[in-house]
């Protein structure tokens, strides 16, 4: 029996969700751009789901589009900032997601934009580092708010509070705002989010991530009386109120709507959950491997299903190397999307501090509603039989 | 009971594809991109329903890219000729969609490409309209296949033909050749595709419009030979296989390679249901109307689905008056995307060379696999009802 142990790679789809997004196939089919009574049931059903999904995040309805998913969400904001004739300066972290390092590095390599890349402390990022790299020309900020590698869960909140600060001033001064976005892919479903208290102009949501479908949304601050900037990349028809042309996905932005309302109504429970699995990991990892495991997660300000460590014990006991030799448990080395990579330590625990040595070492354990005891049971002797057959190999 | 007669707006999703759809949420739930098992089968199912699409147009399974819709895919095109420092020409039609006309006249207007907009000659693009507006730049040649409001279907083989010939000769002088797209939108499931046979270079994909789900995909003639261009607009990940970054949507996928798969199988029977269905649609309206009716469809080189006309009777008789009145049919004006503007004339109408007069009264019918005659004599029942209703008042 397999267990699974990888939700930060992506989660199944809540039973909930499947029966929303089945129903909607059936119930909402029409085109929402339909004026007969068909078409308004549809729009109608989309609707909802928007007012579900705001209410996850504690955003207004009215500020939310509905995308393909993370990448184009992410995507998009970049998009928003670029303006004919300048080139703003952009700050991210190091340790950010591809849908964020690539589109900005790709302005950045075209003359778009300055880019500054802010480097974690401990696999944290510093708000001074971040108020240290402002300069006159800043227009956004883009840091995520927790690491799908580490799980570290990054001070949005308190940059957006200097900032707010700072932009008082800038105003007095005449001077635009700076924008703030951040890719809250991981962090939705695991910790509670809200945007208000966050203070940020963007915030990405990840269908797939809280047990909802392949699709994902974009929170734009005060959106429809133009307070902050917005562009999609697309030209065409004038669906999503003309922010995103092309025909709505229903059932899955219905089913968006149901996975994002799961999470507002049991994230105490969920997290609680969570927090108690990945607990009684640390510990069977400790029991068993003693000083031979090293945890590149931190048991505070993560998220509560992410678990990241290194068996130190022998430089044989590689990432790839103990995954090949697992029999039962399905985990990964960092993101999902570099897993057909060549093999190279994790940038992200590079970056957080991690030595090269412990980084090539490390596992990435997450996991979700369903995970229990036993499936940790089953782990950790999967892992210690691993272990032994590679060093007794 | 309402007799829904708009299936150019949308489709429903056919049983099977719901099921597929249904069964993959359940099945293919884990990243595509993981190395274990589970993620291994998600990929393989995309995999599958590559070459399901791939067969419906007669290409290559590489050469496909799935596209959250349409309007990405069209849009994805144009990007793909833009080149630093060149200003390429590109020929298309005044009756495209939407997403086609809007992102190339976007590019027109900040100086990216020189644009041609070739009139349609009752309806149909003239092959040598097209090649009398080729120059030494033109890069793209953009028709589309079928009309989504006339159903007029383009001479894109021919055009096909002609350019190859063309292109053979600049090859010799050392010139890049033109491509050609075709947004085949309303074509699929109506009418054979086949990419070969229309050579063309690149295809839009639209599920919605075939009964399968709101996803589309791309086809690229020599995508992995880099023989044609392509860019997308979002940097991320390596899905898709470095061609779309972000998680792919299996689900919907496999519902697109299952809807594809379907209209493989049964298009020959499909075809003719729907044109018995349309060709009795046009003998009621001409035994009720008469003189009465003017049909802006033509009844050849058209969609087998489509029949667009206007009640000529009196100019009471205008499309958004009797959509009001009818008590229980579905139909459109035409674009959905549209119906929400103040009311006008549609382009595509005037464009096609149909009198303002005339226009301003049209009404489209569009008909789909599970209409029957007795739909076709409830709406023209309902129809006559409203003209009596609009006239007497
Ligand atoms: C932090 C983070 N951001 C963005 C994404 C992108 O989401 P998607 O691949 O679904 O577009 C992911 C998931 O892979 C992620 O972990
Ligand atoms: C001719 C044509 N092209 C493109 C599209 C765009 O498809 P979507 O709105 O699903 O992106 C449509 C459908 O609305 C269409 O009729």
């Amino acid at each position: 029996m397999a267990v699974y142990l990888d939700y930060n790679a992506t989660t199944p789809l809540a039973p909930q969700v499947i029966d929303a997004i089945t129903g909607s196939m059936r119930d909402h089919w029409a085109n929402p751009s339909s004026n007969y009574t068909v078409g308004k049931e549809s729009k109608a059903a989309i609707e909802k789901a928007r007012g579900q999904v705001a209410k996850l995040i504690g955003g207004a309805s009215e500020n939310i589009v509905f995308t393909s998913g993370g990448t184009e969400s992410n995507n998009i904001v970049f998009n928003c900032i670029l303006r004919e004739g300048e080139v703003p300066h952009v700050i991210t972290s190091t340790i950010e997601h591809d849908s964020v390092i690539k589109p900005l590095n790709h302005l950045k390599d075209n003359g778009s934009i300055e880019l500054t890349c802010v480097k974690p402390v401990n696999g944290y990022i510093s708000v001074s580092d971040v108020m240290n790299s402002v300069k006159s020309n800043t227009r956004l900020i883009s840091i995520m708010l927790a690491n799908n590698e580490t799980g570290a869960i990054q001070p949005v909140k308190e940059i957006g509070e200097v900032i707010r600060l700072y932009n008082i001033n800038n105003n007095k001064i005449g001077q635009e705002r700076i924008l703030i976005h951040t890719d809250a892919a991981q962090a939705l479903g695991k910790i509670s989010v809200d945007v208000q208290e966050l203070k940020v102009d963007y915030l990405t949501i990840v269908g797939h991530k809280f047990y909802g479908p392949r699709i994902g949304g974009l929170y734009i601050k005060g959106l429809t009386s133009n307070e902050t900037p917005y562009k999609h990349f697309f030209a065409g028809g004038g669906q999503e109120r003309g922010y995103r042309p092309g025909t709505e996905n229903t059932p899955m932005i219905v089913g968006l709507g149901t996975a994002a309302q799961l999470v507002s109504d049991r994230l105490i429970h969920h997290m609680s959950h969570l927090r108690s699995i990945c607990e009684y990991l640390r510990k069977r990892l400790k029991e068993k491997f003693d000083d031979g495991v090293h945890f590149n997660s931190s048991d505070s300000d993560c998220l509560p299903n992410t678990c990241n460590f290194s068996l130190t014990a022998s430089h044989l006991l590689q990432g790839p190397v103990i995954l090949r030799h697992l029999k039962s448990s399905q985990i990964s080395l960092g993101a999902a999307c570099h897993s057909h990579d060549t093999f190279k330590a994790s940038f992200v625990l590079l970056e957080s501090g991690v030595s090269e040595d412990i980084a090539l070492n490390a596992l990435r354990v997450s996991v979700g509603r369903e995970t229990t005891r036993a499936d940790i049971d089953i782990f950790i002797n999967d892992l210690s039989q691993a272990v032994n057959d590679i060093i007794i190999k």
